[in-house]
């Protein structure tokens, strides 16, 4: 950390209504006023860790290296996960490791932070605000250049629980619905390097969608499509309309979505 | 462009729970750390140009000039709009040419380039995230001084199809609502400079309002009341209340204005 | 006034999904272009005073020495409330004298201005977006080192009629439903120091929540429970629920909120 004005992303499930998210902001500029403070999203649908490190993995890499990425999603709070820091080969991720942090590979990690020096953080926490008491600060700091194993003790790995992975069965690969965007677009747990030998077709809780495709203009307005998303992932659109809508989900539907070879 | 650290506004209709506006960001900041992102807004109705035009018109001149202002409201992504870079007078102006520039004058307008530089874009671009493929990094490399005419070929003039203007029929003026904002207080495509002279009356889908006022507290509360708002554009509101939902409109009802002298 | 970039804040019922905000920044900008702005909440409750006074309460502190908080919610724009500008020990405060700065203890408080100077505002101010006619300048000439008494005359005092403080009754302490968060949690105007000796019993609207705790995880998933919330509140929350859900609540409801010794 050796920037003259680093860069520290925002990502929480904290919303716009309330000041949350003013306070974290509050809280880093008055330890480092040069930090640059950029959001990728406060909206998320509250306390679903799967949806956000869905998220977070496909957009924490646009960033230049060097940038620190606070991101708090933490139905958790108070109980025992660990608040930690993670430095990886580009980037350092801060936040609760109660999975969100799930889908970076070990070989990307190069050290893992328990944030809990006395130094740094108040010993006096609340039970309920983390970002502001813990991330905050250590974010803060770490702009500053403070080594990162002052902020803490190292430990050897992450927590991975809620990034499941899609798995073979007789009927097909089978995966999840792990993010519903704006639009209702459904994205999928399954990559593109996932997909057998095309052509395959596509299901969503067992109603077919039809043969995988190369963008969703391929299907007429109002009818659904399946392509491969931006980021890679398979994904389940309505030209159109919306997705979600269509087949009745939201993201804590636990839709399964199955990929059979035709 | 040659400030210290340019300012680069983003608005689009990719709300705030996703994370493509953080993703759009990341990239800008990927290409020039420098530049100083600043939000107009990103919770637009989606797909609609003409709302987005509207907003667009009333924002962009309040920053200063050299400002360069990305805007993405894009339903035919993937299809031949192109993707342009419009120098006014003061600004730069970012996007796809599908009409959300169309408020622009001829005579405001120095140049169009159209984004298709094999040297900054990839030739394996997205075919359905233009912001992050093309628009972000034409942002991120103006910003750094590249002259425009290396991003693309000139073009002589862009798409207005979206702009609708108020036109005179034997009842008075028709115009349409063209925006509908949170506090659902509905503008019109007619502006302070069409109106007729004064005493005029103000219908809505032919319900009539009144009489055109200088400002919203001159009914009761409950009651609608026509006026021109603060970007001189006919607007009709609920004193204390939604006119949205008093007339049961919403942005996309393509609900007609009428206004007929008295 | 002399930091380099000096850190303006801004708070407003605005929303995301027009322009007022981002016209609101382009002024900042205009004037200044190295002002340097935080958002700390857009999407609060349309014309809700007490909820965004007790925002901004719990906010503004967390910010650094000489930021300038800009705050608007203003259901009495166009009459005669004043536009301020509060100058306190740590802070600068711009916005109308509606009561939402009434959190503002009197010997915080240093100097009142009221901003009216026909130097600085324009003689022709809309009647209904002071946010971008008032306020906006006079933060963005605040951070150019302008003196305030520049802005216009000084005043006595401010407007704290929003401020209800909770009230001994037979029945207990009684006061009210100030704030709802994202997560349906109820904060209210008790706070910690209000509260009579313990063990005390939390009623809302006369429903039984049950005894005060320390934390809302200590009920189980489904239940209700009051403590203390992180800004010194009591607050109800659902332990993995929304409060305002369970007991039917908005924030415009008016509920109230008794203590009584057990």
């Amino acid at each position: 950390m050796n920037n003259r004005e680093p860069i520290i992303t925002l990502t929480t499930d904290f919303g716009g209504r309330d000041g949350y998210v003013g306070i974290v902001r509050g809280i880093i500029l008055a330890l480092n006023p040069d930090a640059r403070l950029v959001d990728i999203a406060h909206d998320l649908p509250p306390f679903n860790i799967e949806t956000a490190a869905y998220l977070l993995k496909n957009c924490h890499g646009a960033f230049p290296p060097g940038t620190v990425h606070l991101a708090v999603v933490d139905p958790g709070v108070g109980t025992d996960r660990a608040p930690v820091l993670i430095e990886t080969r580009s980037y350092y991720l801060i936040g609760p490791d109660n999975g969100l942090f799930g889908f970076l590979s070990p070989r990307e990690i190069r050290r893992v932070i328990v944030l809990n020096s006395g130094k740094y953080f108040s010993r006096d926490i609340s039970r309920t605000f983390h970002a502001r008491d813990i991330f905050a600060p250590a974010a803060g700091y770490l702009s500053l250049g403070i080594d990162p194993t002052e902020l803490g003790p190292a430990r050897n790995k992450i927590n991975r629980e809620v990034i499941v992975r899609p798995r073979r069965t007789s009927r097909g690969l089978v995966g999840r619905v792990v993010y519903v965007d704006r639009f209702g677009n459904l994205a999928s747990s399954i990559t593109e390097k996932n997909i057998p030998q095309l052509p395959v077709t596509v299901y969503v809780n067992g109603v077919r969608v039809g043969r995988l495709r190369k963008t969703f203009g391929s299907v007429k307005p109002g009818r659904p499509v399946a392509y491969i998303n931006s980021f890679g992932h398979l994904e389940i659109a309505v030209n159109r309309g919306s997705a979600a809508e269509y087949f009745g989900l939201t993201v804590s539907s636990g839709a399964e979505i199955l990929i059979a070879s035709d």
